[in-house]
């Protein structure tokens, strides 16, 4: 699927740009880049951003119009910094994803991005069906063409959940019985210390039960838990038996 | 809410990319930047990057430490390039970002990321209550970090439009300082009851870390806790003076 969606890049001025683009692609799993004439490509500051992407950028498509970069496409997404334009649809990235990825499944699908200085002009945008623009700071709107690029691209692929992590599997979580034998650990080890002495027992373990509720201990954890009451105790029983051997009682 | 969420580049190599973080974060609404320790700040290229958003440079706070740049955070959130780290909790960007905007309306939240080459470190990981992996391309996951914290900060920009206020209010969550000053506490402790003496110290401190980074701690919580802990030592000191009394020590 994401092997039939390019980006297209129109009269990029920096090379640096459409090494970052390539970057950003190949991180989410796309690898079909298209250039209308690029101001300069190839170009090594372009081979540097793009940190081990060389390889999108060795099989870039530098084309010398729009029409040869939608070759065969079947859905063109253009990118825009404006809420409304040209009275095209207008949508979030995530609103319009689940139509790139489904057009995907069959056929090209071309998301095309403008300069970095006015974005894509009229002409260019009359070529799209869908337009989509990343909401933004009202004051501050301007997204480099780079980080649009990695934006969508990274809105595609949780569409198309590309890299899904695989279910992690859960550590075996602490049974009804560990937890309560837990408690009832807890709790004799806070009389032995005395601390119900200025603490309402009730109370205390009612807050003490909810907190370790929210953690969700797993059975190693109860283990480690139970091992420090252990160990307080063992360590209050020696100190009292040093005392009491002393004293002959 | 936005406005409470800062954003903290730990030990960044490249003053490029402060820049490109810079603008990044202005797109989206963020304003608050925090550096530990960047390599060469302030600098021209950084400026470059930045594109207009050298406000955000202006006011950027420059730390020499985790801890300066944690100052009153209630919620850390670190970027790992793993699936699984540390065994802390690993989520994605989108599933991340609800807690983040919930606990930005009332207190400070951050956003943390590492070097370029390594990421954060293990400690700094600790540091973190949640971890987010970006899901990427597994034959090149090498997101440039202005990269991430452009999508991060999209998906929080996205996630606090679509916001709505829990219906009971958040109990006080504890600060960075609180659940430091707690994890000091505890190992004091364990190291006065000779807990250490079986267990490494080091893996252990990072198993309790990580349950109790579940557990998300309320402030009060902590004092309940650190109260156990006082107790325990203040019943250790009282036998142990006893003892030594007896003995004309």
């Amino acid at each position: 699927m994401m092997d039939r969606v390019r980006v297209v890049l129109s009269h990029t001025s920096h090379p640096g740009n459409i090494g970052a683009a390539a970057r950003a692609m190949k991180t989410m799993g796309l690898r079909n880049l298209y250039l209308i004439n690029p101001k300069h490509f190839p170009d090594p500051q372009a081979n540097s951003l793009a940190a081990g992407a060389d390889d999108i950028l060795a099989q870039a498509v530098v084309c010398d119009s729009l029409d040869a970069a939608l070759q065969d496409v079947v859905l063109t997404v253009g990118m825009t910094a404006r809420l409304r334009d040209i009275s095209l649809e207008v949508k979030t990235p995530r609103a319009a994803m689940p139509e790139v990825v489904q057009c995907a499944q069959h056929a090209p699908v071309a998301l095309l991005f403008g300069t970095e200085m006015s974005g894509l002009s009229n002409e260019e945008l009359m070529r799209a069906q869908v337009l989509i623009n990343i909401p933004t700071n009202p004051d501050f709107s301007s997204l480099n063409v780079a980080a649009a690029v990695q934006v969508l691209c990274y809105e595609l692929s949780v569409a198309a959940a590309a890299f899904q992590p695989a279910a992690v599997p859960e550590e075996a979580r602490a049974s009804h019985q560990q937890m309560e034998g837990y408690f009832a650990h807890l709790e004799q080890t806070l009389t032995e210390i005395d601390f119900f002495s200025s603490h309402n027992p009730g109370r205390m373990m009612q807050r003490l039960r909810r907190l370790y509720a929210r953690a969700r201990l797993e059975t190693d954890e109860v283990h480690i838990l139970r091992g420090i009451l252990s160990v307080t105790r063992s360590y209050n029983a020696r100190l009292r038996k040093r005392y009491q051997e002393e004293h002959g009682e």
